[in-house]
């Protein structure tokens, strides 16, 4: 088969998972009014890849001269990260901004698992690579839809894994073993798209230690299992299909659900890692250093929108000219190109894993870019609403702008900038609007680690040793320690004066 | 009658007045799902007013012992601006931190009237201000809900009222004068409240030029009269009486229509303001120097519920000891005590108007606040929202919790500390959502006058001779220029050394 | 005597003191290049004190009509906070913004033992309020400059006293006892105006738990006491009388001395702390809420400067008009009319503390008028420079400008606008040249609390239970906790609806 | 000669240039105490070349395989970006953080009109590229020290050249011209190492309207030429060779002189724009590309010693594990390597220029880049002065250090962490006072283009039609306007759903 079409995938789906949404269990996940919605940002992976334009950006061929999705291949320089990259931006800036397509997240995965399963196999003499690549070639050739359930439900955030009460379960774990497979239970929070996945990579989202061993675990399952249950969150009360009042959250489901594990077996072959507490942390910081950087692809194109709305507003308002909002939307402009220039920077200084030989973004700058946007995004958020004006949260509905009895008033007095339909000024403020949500805000702050997570990686990351040698040169401090980049550099001044 | 029942006030809103809203005209505002969730702000004040454990707070009697509302007296002192600021924070403390009570804005377009009118009597020898006075018998007479209508609808920001395109309406004008009145057409934008009032007063939103003659215009309205309709805002999308969900939004409805005039005739004896263009500034100067400081005053009572969600997020996710955490929590603090003290500082520093002894709040420290609270506002969120996890937006509904076939998973999985129950976890988490949405933001960036107004408020109030003179002081500048609270000084150092 | 003159003040520092500044033993105070400059602050208290004109603003009088300074009088109420902090703004208007007067630091230090004594007399049966009102009087009698010692050098930040290695002096402390006294050992840190003053209170820094028992001592002593050192700090750098080019440093030298007892003795009677331990923690709280509002104070004279130098370079670089330097000019308004708006509401809403009946600045605000300074000034420090411009930092010497082979150079090239004398452009750049000095931005943040100090306060003052309170009633949360602000109110919303 | 040894570089400065500093004119430049610390850095360029272990880096050979200084070659692609990205970095890394070597400006402007001269000879019809050529041709035989002149003093900032009063001399103009060649007066700010150079590029530094045509003007100059005077900045006031108490400001001397130009005569062939006012834009445009990037090069090696200053006093201070001081570091670090991602992405997704071929940075990034560190530099500041607490500038002079009275006190008590030296803790201290400085912000802000020059950047760079297109496709807006971004993709969602 190698590439889906879009009706076989949503073919695909229909498999009686166990999906909960407003109280009600779902019998067709492609008919629900919601999770359709976000079907329609994962099917444009197959959409895309049906077009033959699109083809050399999308597709590669394997020894066979079979086409096979190009996310599968592992990536083995910058280009092919950068390649990886357009397309996270296609898909996105087709979808609205939106990190669409059927396997987002769970390629980045997926590459944390071929790098670490290498590292791991090396050094403790495991043998799960093969099984990664033994998956690998399953997803090359049935193309599937891939999610990847990380954040577990956690309970008290102060204690670890093994240390909650009163019950074990708020991290996934082993709860029994046998030759053919384990058993797990426990439960994951916010797996996007899982109700619309076909394979689910479940991957420990903390380090652990040797008391957590139990909970050390990783595997892929697939969302009809027996013992498997998700319940999709809270949609935004938004009217079905009313894109003039709701253009963008009208579009917008991520169907990022809680996955309940109760008492999951998962065959031998499926598993990755099983009780290798030390290699639970090297698999969160691998799936953070490529999901960062997707995150930071996608994010582009949302920015696109929102400085264009900042941008239209001011010219639709008459302010284009206006000194303080020309500062404004410089500072925009900043901000949305500095979160380009960094994404790309993460690729473009790509690190190479040794044992795998796979290409993985730079840490500290795939850090640095998520950093960048989600610490900056509430001050973009700030500027954009002082820009739009009070009438974002004011403007009458799209029923008494279609109503012929109150129309004309809403075009009469709604109007901006001589000759911009009042319309096109009404459908540019509820597009504000609909930006400057919680659930904008939230995913910035929280998807893909939270601003804590991207500063405890600068503290690991720095290289604290060189930053204090060249520190102590300058203060004439002797006490022995070196570092490469400093050490070998001649005494200034170099000069002796006579 | 001087203190409506709520009953009274209700019944009193069945007038005939033309609203719309949501693509339908509204035939009670009183039973309407929507105006009613804002009625039920707006009948606070008539509520707390039959209960005679506030009345020493809220009522004054006047020469005949008859009470009346004491928010229709005008300002003397400092006591009386603390007093008023008390009203507004009972009432924003009850109604969940929003600005409710049927009198809010108008009662600061009141005093704004009072004291101008006086003035411009005074320099221009018009007799506007025995007109205010009646106006404020018939308020302690009939306690009605007094709205305040101040913002045009602009059309193109860049452009003057007098010079806008295509048509002379995007300021609220008037079109014909005979000797029993004025007519005017125009229209006000986000008018809040202003469906369930009982009188409007409008108001000049700007300074104006001698051109912009015909734009100088105040005067007060019946919401019923003739040629007036309202159409009331698109709100929040939430379903009605879903509390749970939608803990705050669910109850927040300002019914900030848009007003439009269409020839609507205002009897001489209403009317405050007609052509003298020179006062149109004031007007709007100094209704905002009482409304920054109501503004101010209710934030407060928000800024509790906001502190207080994150502080609750922070002990049911088990992070109350975590350093970083009591961080954001000491800065959330921080931003609403400041908040809480400037409000006061700008009543207890506050100025008298000379002509009307009319005392105002301190016009620097008013815009001081407003500033404060709106500058930061959406770094509050970042931290609220950074604390609270990203669980704020993939919280399952209510209807699953409510679901006895899934009650128990959330139960087990979305528990926090020990002991906190989920139920209390998942209230926060909706709490939090809420706090967040866009309403929130744009009313505490725009409402009360942008950023923008407040930093040429800052410009325009700024002492800038006395901060001058200071630098020059030091600087050995010598031009001959002087400032009282510098030039009176002992040249330093004072000490000459042999 | 009760008022000191200039000279007898000055005679009075001639004691014999053991002074070390850049490597040499001082001689004479009074008389030494760097010294001066910081007496000729410390003198102003004496020189205005001579001035009638001034008499009903510095002085009190006692019971026998006697004349005393009115700052060593405990404030009753708001209207002595006020006062004091008038006094303390003349003080800094007069001497270039910097915190002038000979008793500056140390009444806060007086303040806060009399606070405390007399709490902890109660609670303890020790007596040492007595003794607190017997140096009182002395004060008043002898109007001695008054300095006071509380940061020690304190070692390892993460140890706590009594842990230090390899010593156990980096926190003042007994190190042995008799009838008739202490004796102490140790040092204090960048102790302000010591080398100048009369008598020196010294006080813990910190909170103590039993094992640190030895270093819960305050007491007062003499500069000239045996076993005392002290170590003046390196002077800025600047060529002494060069006013021209350091306008603002060349009169700026604090001598915050390194303060060294080496087995000093402390008779009984100067003794105020004597190894009650859980009264240590109140000390420093007492001096911290006053002394945050004494900077407070001073801090707003210093920033009439700074916003003056950049409204000055503004004007002078022909730029007042440009609306991004307006807007700058706009925010460091702000800053400053808040910093002295949020100084006056600490005194104007003051507590009492019940068993001294002394006013006390509300803890809360003064603190957040500290952070809110502190925090913001290095934004304006930027906002100066960004005004000012390049020239700051490569501006020839005055040695060129008073050169008559260069003068009319530099006075055709540096001018600005026209008709403002190159010498007056010269003068305002060197003055914001000296306001961005390292100096400056170090007082700010560390001198009366570091930032740290400041968040840890909101939340140690926080009313947490009432933020709390407000969220879960909104919320809906009903844990059956209470707040009296909260629990009172009427069910919201009030009105039934049919 | 190709490459001149230091010896050769000293001696070509000793050719009787007129230069004053501190009211003296200067004998010999290399001799003068603070110009030769200014010639310390300028050296460093020519003692490296003499090093066979830097040839490779710093030498290119022309075709008859002479050797000459890398930095004249004209960039071809990326990678000599980067090279010469690492050239400024080895530099900047020896010489304590400073934009060091005898070329680091000239270089820029080089490039500049090599790009631009050929732009306008194609479109202009001059012959101004060959002229760069043959310059060019004479710094790869001669090896010259070059500086770029480009900032005029500028006079009243809201005039343009042609405008200011009393004189006409506040920009450098031509003032005559004749077959040989032009005459030309004015004078230049801020000249970095001008007194050093062998050659000053002199370069408009901003666009110009046709009536200042006389003021668009380039051309290269050296410094003996008749007519020419510098008038160096007024030095750091510190002790001369006293590095301990300065460690960086006792190095750092840039020699920003004032260059005045009392009618200087350039023969033809050094003239490289006459009266083009069009292209005055472009040069200084070109000019900002590349030297944006250059000082992003250097910052980073001044920001490795700022996180270094930063960790050593956390270390020292015994608070590296404590939180707050933790996520301080962690900031820091983001801000160092965010600065340096962006400076290679700037080189490696240059662009080129098409009628000269050369590669130069990318405009965008290179202005985010520079605005990156210079917005967030105060913020810096902020965070390191935190962490290294009030001894920074209560720090006795290393004259006490070193007098053996008071040694063993400081060596006791200046203390910190267990094992880490008195001096060691001092020498840091001293080195973060020095780092605070205002020489350090004020070229952070102004060096190489203000805060307000980026923000114009981004504004003028900004394809906002895309930004626009991107969200009027979400919000439903269809006016027409295309772009090749967004308007060839799918229609979204693309699923049809029955």
């Amino acid at each position: 088969m190698a590439i889906k079409t879009p009706e076989q995938y949503l073919e695909s789906l229909r498999d009686g998972r166990v999906v909960w949404l407003q109280g009600k269990r779902v019998e067709d996940v492609t008919r629900h009014p919601h999770l359709r919605t976000c079907a329609e940002g994962c099917v444009m992976d197959y959409f895309f890849r049906q077009d033959p334009k699109y083809r050399s950006l999308l597709l590669e061929q394997d020894e066979k001269g079979e086409f096979y999705d190009f996310v599968f291949k592992p990536a083995e320089n910058a280009e092919d990260l950068l390649r990886r990259r357009e397309i996270i931006q296609l898909m996105a800036r087709t979808c609205f901004g939106m990190p669409a397509g059927a396997k987002f997240t769970g390629i980045d995965a997926l590459h944390s698992l071929t790098a670490v399963c290498r590292r791991m196999d090396e050094e403790l003499g495991t043998s799960y690579a093969p099984r990664v690549e033994a998956f690998r070639e399953i997803c090359k050739q049935n193309d599937p839809a891939v999610a990847v359930a990380m954040t577990d439900v956690k309970g008290d955030r102060s204690l670890r894994p093994s240390k909650q009460k009163p019950h074990q379960d708020y991290y996934v774990r082993i709860v029994d073993e046998t030759k053919e497979g384990i058993v797990v239970s426990g439960a994951k929070a916010h797996i996007s798209l899982s109700p619309l996945c076909n394979e689910m990579i479940v991957l420990n989202c903390r380090a652990m230690k040797e008391d957590d061993k139990d909970y050390a675990v990783a595997f892929v399952v697939q969302p009809s299992t027996k013992g498997l249950t998700f319940i999709a969150p809270q949609p935004e009360p938004v009217e079905e299909g009313n894109y003039f009042d709701y253009p963008l959250t009208g579009h917008r489901y991520g169907a990022d659900a809680l996955v309940i594990f109760d008492n999951v077996f998962v065959p031998m072959d499926r598993v990755f890692l099983k009780g290798e507490w030390q290699f639970a942390g090297p698999f969160a910081y691998m799936f953070a250093n490529f999901h960062r950087v997707s995150a930071d692809a996608y994010k582009v194109a949302e920015l696109d929108i929102m400085v264009g709305a900042a941008a239209l507003m001011a010219e639709y308002n008459g302010l284009e000219k206006v000194p303080h909002v020309q500062d404004k939307l410089s500072w925009l402009v900043w901000y949305a190109e500095t979160t380009e220039a960094l994404g790309r920077a993460a690729c473009q200084n790509c690190l190479t894993d040794l044992p795998s030989g796979m290409a993985y973004p730079n840490p500290m700058i795939s850090n640095a870019a998520k950093f960048f946007y989600a610490d900056n995004f509430h001050q973009a958020l700030k500027l954009i609403l002082d820009i739009a004006g009070g009438i974002t949260v004011t403007i009458p509905s799209s029923k008494d702008y279609f109503n012929p009895e109150t129309r004309h008033l809403l075009d009469k007095y709604l109007g901006g900038k001589e000759g911009v339909p009042a319309e096109h000024r009404i459908r540019a403020i509820n597009l504000v609007r609909d930006i400057a949500g919680t659930a904008h805000q939230v995913t910035t702050i929280h998807a893909e680690g939270s601003l804590s997570a991207q500063r405890l990686s600068f503290f690991t990351l720095a290289d604290f040793d060189r930053y204090k040698v060249a520190a102590k040169r300058v203060a004439g401090i002797e006490d022995g320690k070196e570092h490469p980049l400093y050490s070998s550099l001649p005494k200034f001044p170099a000069l002796t004066w006579d």
